[in-house]
């Protein structure tokens, strides 16, 4: 309420104060991101108070040239269409880690700067990956699912894999990447990666190509971004290629994945298992999912903890206090 | 079928042959762990084809001096009971890693030998102990439940707790303990631990209680042996010292903690949760536990997997042909 409060007393004021515009282009709970602080040197129009970005700028015209930054989240893109209602944009901030749902082509051609949340998450996405990961080959979720459904024959649980030793493959070897790598080396596994270019300085075997990585593996774990080069990257061939006993782990986005052949391949057996933390159609979750053991679904979380959390707002505001300091962008992308 | 057909030409033979018995002291499934073979140098008794210890001895009076090795499995005690009615009982082999089902006491006064699993299953059981510790303080289990039950509200799913960095409590720093604390390092925990005595050679914090531990730790985990000693050793003192945000998981044995109270302090929200492989009444789970969304349950399944059950296997084989060639065992206990 204190909040609520201080944002109506801030917003009543904002009509005549020369504070630079920042637009929150998501859900209306996405405020908690950013919320204003009378140390800020910019204004906040959020979406709790706010209609979405079209609707605002056809109430509100003169905000068309106002808005100086927008901090947005996956599934509100800035695209061309987006750029073009806000002639005045210079920083375009999001506290992903992928940024699929903006438009960098035409931000750099605009001279727009864009910050993303850099490596703040690696390790919690990381953590999640290996989770999903032992709990698909352990059948973890399983079998809480088996126990309370009362059916009370524990013995009979149907035995999982063994983690230890794995080959794993790991797909796009940036900073998540390289925390999975770190995780599952512990773990006694061999891993090996493919990723745009060869890195230089990692000794892990690198293939050039996904289906090669899952023919020499026996887990595929997607850490990479989606864009044109990498959308349906693990298609059928390659799920055959990982083989009957193989497993997936998607912590990228859904789309690296064919989500049909998927689900074929998962009821038919033709893979081992699937951790998904994303889906191609985002919130939806294709029902066929729900009746299969070998898979683990997770809501796209793998970002966010509660102490991620606090840690993105913290880095949201400071992107934004440094853009409108003339300073350098904690994590810029472009 | 063969192996079943196997067993009973050889046991057909068994009334004439000179070969050394071993009896299987399980239920009818445990004859998986060791099927008979044309090169063994023992004979099999086993439970697929033969009624319980108790009964077999009664209807069969001579082998009760013919039976040289117990081959055993929790849940099926070789108590002082036991061995009475096996006065030529030479070796007792459980496929286990722990001996709490064993009187080692009463087998040493007797000069029996005791073999268990070893390190056979360290790495299986501290797989899956990181993957229960993440389940619980990332909501995994309770995600994928979430999904499968259709509400449909992804972004409402409440948000988990990092694990990166957390304080591990580790109890019991025999080889499970130490392969849980080299996962956990990878994961930039801080490890410290409880045992009966300081390792000199770890330097990792040491407590000499479970109490101060939980007092220092933001997780407990209980590998260690059920004894006397560390019966009961998580109550709800430690449950309390540890705290609300704190996470208890056992891969050791259900009756190491108060389950009474742990059901109490996870209803009433005094610790953060739990990711339970073991129950103090095995096979039955309380059933206040199925409505629990900060509980992960698992049957009792730490160290089986479809690689440890070969590998168990053999090891079995290998301590009973030691054994019976007069050659040291491969994993003695006593």
């Amino acid at each position: 309420m204190a909040n609520q409060k201080n944002n109506i007393i801030i917003e009543q004021s904002s009509e005549d104060n020369n504070l630079p515009k920042v637009f929150l282009h998501g859900p209306p709970k996405f405020s908690i991101v950013l919320q204003p602080k009378p140390s800020h040197n910019f204004h906040i129009l959020n979406p709790s108070s706010h209609p979405p970005l079209h609707e605002f700028i056809a109430l509100n015209p003169h905000h068309a040239s106002s808005i100086t930054a927008v901090v947005c989240t996956g599934g509100f893109p800035v695209n061309a269409e987006v750029l073009q209602l806000l002639p005045s944009l210079r920083l375009v901030c999001t506290p992903s880690a992928g940024t699929n749902h903006i438009d960098l082509f035409e931000c750099l051609r605009r001279g727009i700067q864009v910050s993303s949340a850099g490596n703040l998450f690696s390790e919690d996405v990381a953590d999640l990956a290996v989770a999903l990961l032992i709990d698909v080959g352990r059948k973890i979720s399983a079998a809480d699912r088996f126990l309370r459904s009362q059916l009370q024959k524990p013995w009979d649980f149907p035995l999982g894999s063994k983690l230890t030793g794995k080959k794993i493959g790991i797909v796009g070897m940036g900073r998540i990447g390289l925390e999975v790598a770190k995780r599952l080396e512990a773990f006694s596994c061999m891993i090996s990666y493919n990723s745009r270019n060869k890195k230089p300085l990692l000794s892990y075997p690198f293939f050039s190509s996904v289906l090669e990585l899952a023919t020499n593996t026996n887990v595929i774990i997607l850490c990479c971004d989606l864009n044109d080069q990498t959308r349906h990257i693990v298609n059928k061939e390659v799920m055959l290629a990982l083989g009957k006993g193989g497993i997936i782990v998607n912590v990228g986005r859904g789309a690296l994945i064919d989500e049909k052949e998927l689900l074929k391949c998962l009821i038919e057996g033709e893979i081992g298992g699937a951790g998904l933390d994303v889906f191609e159609n985002e919130p939806h979750v294709p029902k066929e999912f729900f009746s299969l053991d070998n898979v683990v679904l997770s809501p796209h979380k793998g970002a966010l903890t509660s102490e991620s959390l606090i840690g993105i707002s913290q880095l949201v505001e400071q992107n934004l206090k440094a853009f409108f300091s003339n300073k350098p962008l904690l994590t810029p992308v472009i």
